[in-house]
């Protein structure tokens, strides 16, 4: 593995070696003294040409938490639209003798250009509709830290699939590694052809979260739902909202997922979204773990 | 002492201990190698949703001479309007196992508002029109570094009282620390019943500097000034703004504070702000000192 | 040496005690741990007033790498306008016991104006049309790196040197260090009595690179073409454009240098921006060196 350009192209034990060295990482973040050496004199570079404060710092912690520097570009102040600048930034980063770029921009497949054209590894931090493995990654911790392991799970993915780069690497992590998948939310946000995924289209939430170990719940962007998608905001907080009442559908003790940052009253009930079956700072706590994971085993030669 | 929200709140005895911590401080950045271990592997965020570079750049410098990760968290770049927005941040930034949130907004409260709902320590770095307390504490530490203690002393602050964070916490602390505190401004930046806080409004410059130990000058936002609150900068400097004549009513040795930036010619004169009396920037390596202060105090446990 | 204003001052002798002192710095860059403790402790800040994407990184890149703590500054977020605002805010700086300040500005003259006002040293990383010495620096850094020395070997400067930093800082340096400089352009792009600088002017890419060494390409803004300068970017391209056809006029083995970013089909082809004797990413690379000389030098008493 030299990128982690999407959760796509990995092997069930790729991902299993990243979430047991997450297992480690955890538990450096929880010291007092939260910084091992291992990383030390390595130059990381968060390049977000889309703004994600949320994901950059958590990027950030985990490049420091190794002692890494973290050397953080955003595309203000400088105009990088094309794919040539783009390009030519990359490479003018590496050959700064940049170990490691991870890379996040609206456009699908930029991470992966950037891949094929320099010589350092890179991670995508998420690109346009495309993917967003490391989130897919920590979706994944989350639930193997609460139930163990997903083999066999039932796990409902709700909201906007088609649109949504979380759940296509949702969909390849969880049924990579064993869940039995389904996808909801109005005809509309459901692409044709999704089985092909592997997974369950539903139309309604009680057959979606019928017998559900897991829920995840996609943010929704308030803008798609105003006309194209959707009528209103609140027919769709009513139809495909989890509310304690939805919940009722999945089993007795599971647990519910959201990438943040959080809709209450949309997507989610704030009651829900903030009480017990919420895992959602877990995710937040995960998230950091997975991507020291994922820096120390792509830059290799560990000191 | 958990959070430092404000000097309102703060005994005699807690202020007093920030500021002799200060001096051991202040004692590092005089140093060639500006760096003690104290706080290695901690994670300080410092969450500015109002932009503020100079105050910004104090506590991260405080924050890396103790050795600590610094991440800078700005409004820029993602949408933090909201209450339920800035606490979901915080608690993200708490969920990455942070250590401690130095933070900075528009609207007075909200530092108290996210030390109610966050386990981690929180630092008022400015809120609204509230409170700026590591100020004050640089304000006090500057007073005490020239003449001693502020026991007796007396001291006139001059300006947009009615307005201005620094001034609310500065009369906390320098009452708090036995002084007689006077402001002065045209009566609609004195606000009605301040006396109430201890203090004895004045009128003019020289009821105002009449014996006075120390002039703490406040800046003047010019916006203000045109029209609403008093006729043109012109009449508010020859009325209010400190030039060697004014200075003339108050002590001999009398210095003068400014917690900048500085507006030479309206709130100070040019050749005031620049000279003898002045000790501008003395508060601005104090600063440094204090916040490294306040960070240890509140991080405990150290290494 | 106290400040690095420019290289119009600097005697052979500093030239190249800086290069050589890249030579070792150079060689941690390529170290699997490319940290060294030099600089521990020390503060550097970059005021980086207009922005600049590259060079910010470059010197942030080596601060870190001599182990200081860099601290960005930037003009969003505050309004740094006036001189007077400008000088107060490095005065700041260094009152919280900054030991180096790199500083970028849109004006002419503002790092000295700077270093003549505070008491730590000034580098000057860009000042309008003025200088960019560490750019000439790294220039010449790269050529003696790929011919030995600058010593007798002709150099052609092609765009628009009336408007060009890096031509300036390049034609200082390079006679300085005993080249033979031609500078070619449209008349336009031409100053008057560039020969002062005891540089030949050349008024086509023939005469320019007949027999050259080295060919120093400038980037085209775009926007100076559209009228003013230049009838039309696709003339501007074919007569003082750089493909291979009109690099035969320099000598077979020349090399190719663009302070970046290449504006491909503009000043120089794709094909020789990204072929054979290009030495555009060695320039980057050697950047990162150039910066951490330039910092040890000036900040003295190493640990």
């Amino acid at each position: 593995m030299k990128h982690l350009l999407g959760i796509e192209t990995l092997s069930r034990e790729e991902i299993e070696r990243i979430l047991e060295t997450t297992q480690a990482m955890l538990e450096i973040s929880q010291r007092e003294v939260k910084r091992v050496p291992t990383l030390r004199g390595r130059t990381i570079i968060n390049l977000f040409l889309e703004p994600s404060t949320r994901t950059r710092v958590s990027f950030e912690i985990a490049a420091k938490r190794l002692s890494a520097d973290a050397i953080n570009v955003s595309a203000s102040g400088s105009s990088l639209s094309k794919a040539e600048t783009l390009t030519d930034m990359a490479k003018n980063l590496v050959a700064m003798n940049a170990d490691l770029l991870v890379v996040r921009d609206r456009t699908a497949g930029v991470p992966q250009m950037l891949a094929e054209r320099v010589r350092a590894p890179v991670v995508n931090a998420g690109d346009g509709t495309h993917e967003h493995p490391t989130q897919a990654l920590l979706d994944a911790f989350t639930i193997r830290q609460a139930l163990g392991s997903l083999d066999g799970r039932r796990i409902a993915i709700v909201g906007d699939i088609a649109h949504s780069r979380v759940a296509r690497s949702d969909i390849y992590a969880f049924t990579k590694l064993g869940a039995e998948v389904r996808v909801a939310g109005p005809p509309t946000m459901i692409p044709k052809g999704i089985e092909m995924m592997g997974v369950k289209p539903c139309h309604s939430m009680p057959e979606a979260l019928d017998g559900a170990d897991v829920v995840v719940m996609l943010r929704i962007q308030r803008e798609r739902l105003a006309g194209a998608l959707f009528p209103s905001v609140r027919e769709y907080a009513a139809t495909f909202g989890l509310g304690f009442q939805s919940l009722r559908y999945a089993k007795p003790n599971a647990i519910v997922l959201h990438p943040g940052p959080v809709n209450r009253g949309v997507e989610i009930a704030a009651e829900v979204a903030d009480a017990e079956p919420s895992r959602i700072l877990d995710q937040v706590t995960n998230g950091v773990a997975v991507r020291m994971a994922v820096l120390y085993l792509l830059t290799g030669n560990h000191s």
